[in-house]
């Protein structure tokens, strides 16, 4: 049915009023919306901006450049629309929500901050489990719950982000620990650090690497090595299987997110618009281990979803040119002289 | 006055609630922008995408793989809204207005194509001028009309583009020319030419340019080897420093066209902002003589505009990010522990 799918979609494209392929990686994602929502006429019209927060037990370790109350001050920041993701979303239309799934502060309940709170933090993976098999399966399940927010709300497409402070670690050492990579090669800068704390985070990410290599599963590489906003992007991953959904995935550690979503569930890939490739130098490695092309490549190293809802509109364009461009027989322009 | 407006643009980015320079080329837009307009404050709210058209006496030597007809039908097809850049454009919330300044074809009168005719067609470069003196000046001014056209509806920023088959081959003629490069490095397929036509090509543009090396400078060079729709996009980008816009440059023939316009006068440099690097060979020739960082690589290789109207959105939201994101104080984010 994929492949059937494909050609149909392919063919749709190649009578368009254009020469055959001229418009390059922007085909290539119509094709991929079109598999991902199994239709030959995508919707990404309402795009939501899903954006978990959570904080992490590592952190205290010192592995990030800024403290750890910085991760709920962004989140209100998200919420109030000040931030990197705030901004870009309201220029490109995404409609941004903020799930706390696991930030070490009380918030005033507020409209735009969605609580579901699986713990006050996670636990320092370089010592202990990040999360209990029930944390595990609360998490997941966030991100299953904030999906279907957006599909109520009428998404067929949504991007995931993140905010937590620290969590390039985690992250780093989920990536190692699937892929059989060393700390040294998946673990970058993250927001900033340098010098002896970057060489702190390297051993942290090593430890946190051997310490779980006696477990096999993706499933508890997640539990052990995750943050609760990792797990919770696995689920919206998992979930759109079911759901239909293209899931536009944003850096390194939403890629990390998406891996060890693929590896639980292999079908999972084909739901997944790859937006950006960001400047931490894990995030090749993964796009390749998931052999994903993404759209831009704009040194960013942000998070936050910032470069999957910048990237919202190249996606509406490629949507744009199958659904409304005019082939060469309803336009009555000639094809190629050699036809 | 330049560099005083960089640093201060650079602290107000820097105050924004994220790592220092993490949002990569976004930053450098949002500051390349600030420079083209001569502001802090950017205006890409309304976005004109200026499309000229015209014909090519080269193209009856046979260059291009479509026939020469097809300039008049795509530029009907680009004011009926079927083409890809007027796909795009009501996707991205830019205006398309397409400039015939030198079709083979008559028009009924039509209120989306502009009539700016200086000829039907120019000349053969390989034997002959594109152009008289008189009609260079007058392509030249096509290109500045056009230009006051957008800035009379509200618009400090343009897209530029162009239809005209067989158009690559004087792009590469002029490149070529002017950047002392071989016939054979600077040409490519265009749309599509394989085989025997594609080696005719190249020995055209190599008679061409053999045919211009007693001329030196660029504007003799443009008259020589130009298309009239190359002249009137050099017109826009020469009209932009006095006016103060922003023009967001296509593909290799829009920046053969641009790099033309800032040899005539370097300050033109200043009003670029690149989108793409298409899948043509010699484009990233020209990208590297101009110093140009694109912001997108999606081997595209459409023309038309397509992948300066792509880019508009990323640059609406490198505006906005210097515009509408929280500073570290507005927002009451704490800033690096080292600090």
């Amino acid at each position: 049915m994929k492949d059937a799918l494909r050609q149909k979609v392919q063919i749709q494209l190649d009578r368009k009023t254009k020469p055959v392929g001229s418009l390059g990686q922007l085909e290539r994602v119509a094709l991929d919306l079109c598999i991902a929502q199994r239709t030959d006429s995508p919707d990404v019209e309402t795009i939501y901006g899903l954006i978990f927060a959570a904080d992490h037990g590592v952190a205290l370790d010192g592995v990030s450049a800024y403290p750890r109350e910085v991760t709920a001050q962004m989140v209100l920041n998200i919420a109030g629309g000040g931030s990197a993701v705030a901004t870009i979303g309201r220029a490109n239309n995404v409609q941004i929500e903020v799930f706390d799934v696991g930030v070490d502060a009380e918030f005033v309940p507020a409209p735009m901050i969605h609580n579901v709170r699986v713990a006050r933090g996670s636990g320092n993976i370089r010592v202990e489990p990040a999360m209990s098999e029930a944390e595990l399966d609360a998490a997941l399940d966030a991100g299953k719950r904030a999906l279907h927010y957006a599909i109520e709300r009428g998404a067929k497409t949504v991007a995931i982000g993140e905010m937590g402070i620290g969590n390039t670690t985690p992250a780093s050492a989920i990536s190692g620990a699937i892929l059989g990579i060393e700390a040294a090669k998946i673990t970058g800068p993250g927001t900033g650090v340098e010098g002896p704390a970057f060489a702190r985070k390297v051993a942290i990410v090593e430890e946190a690497i051997a310490r779980v290599s006696k477990y096999e599963t993706p499933r508890e590489i997640l539990r052990q090595l995750g943050g609760f906003e990792i797990a919770a992007m696995a689920g919206v991953c998992l979930h759109a299987v079911e759901t239909g959904v293209a899931v536009i995935v944003d850096g390194f550690i939403t890629t990390a997110a998406a891996l060890v979503a693929v590896r639980m569930r292999p079908e999972v890939r084909d739901q997944l618009i790859f937006s950006h490739c960001s400047a931490e130098g894990g995030h090749r490695i993964l796009l390749n281990a998931l052999d994903a092309r993404p759209l831009v490549e704009l040194q960013m190293r942000l998070g936050e979803g910032s470069g999957a809802v910048l990237c919202a509109p190249l996606i509406r364009a490629a949507a744009a040119v199958l659904k409304e461009m005019a082939t060469f027989d309803e336009a009555g322009v000639s094809s190629k002289s050699a036809e």
